[in-house]
């Protein structure tokens, strides 16, 4: 008998974050509670954004009451541009999430392709239909963002049954 | 006359982060309230380095009262994982400071080099001397991180009452 367990998954960045926030409802049943895109204002100055960003997040948690937080470990990008925008957005979720008390788990890109296809090397189409699937969605969740949360959240469930299994 | 300002610098970092609290007493005088660094625990996870990062900074503003807040522009590393390894620090620093309600400027490295030396290639001694001289500080303050937030504090004092003067 598997625990109830509600997860915010967060795929993250700067510009566009995914969120997906899912319940387990019994082995391999999920409960889809809710999945988007939180859209930063590109044209501000970052603390604006940071500031924004953080506030969206607070908005999802306190409607959903996720137990635990799984987020995305930093992709490195070829670009350190890239990877301090990033880098910027990851710290701000990171401290939003750990301010409001959560559990927080990180999984590589790797390690949630795995979770999911069994096969780490798995590409984003064969991704997205792994998540319809297993929550058994009428299309492919879209943007493609939300659709990366539902899988990192999809990995935590997937990885702490896991766990939880052995432990007993 | 100059009106009164109390800024708070910032060098921003994930692991070491630079703070000094500095006010205008007159012209070119200069009140230090405060400066110091902030590290935080370089063994665990990285949100509970955020929210370490974070509660230390808000004690600095209880404390200090800044009126502004300064913080150095990021430093594109050369390397990605730095790169994003500050940009972490960065956007728990910006969120911070945003949601403390404090006005926030940003100054990249040559415009804190140009506002003290008057030469935007100075180097770090030449820097550390202005500093001290400045603020009629007995030594070099220490360590360095510290020394380069009360250079941008500086930065900011010095851009900002240049403002107000052309503004009057």
């Amino acid at each position: 008998m598997l625990s109830l367990l509600k997860v915010l998954g967060v795929d993250p960045g700067l510009g566009t974050i995914g969120w997906a926030v899912l319940e387990t409802e019994g082995r391999e049943t999920y409960r889809v509670w809710g999945y988007g895109v939180i859209e930063t204002p590109r044209a501000r100055p970052l603390a604006e954004r940071v500031l924004f960003l953080a506030q969206a997040l607070r908005v999802i948690i306190e409607r959903e009451h996720p137990e635990q937080a799984a987020v995305e470990d930093l992709f490195i990008a070829k670009n350190s541009r890239t990877a301090a925008s990033v880098g910027h957005g990851r710290g701000a979720i990171l401290l939003t999430l750990a301010e409001a008390g959560l559990p927080i788990h990180e999984y590589n890109p790797r390690q949630v392709k795995v979770a999911l296809t069994g096969y780490g090397a798995a590409d984003k189409s064969q991704m997205q239909t792994m998540v319809q699937r297993l929550l058994r969605l009428k299309s492919i969740p879209k943007p493609d963002d939300a659709a990366d949360a539902l899988a990192i959240a999809l990995c935590h469930i997937n990885s702490a049954s896991y766990t939880a299994g052995v432990a007993r």
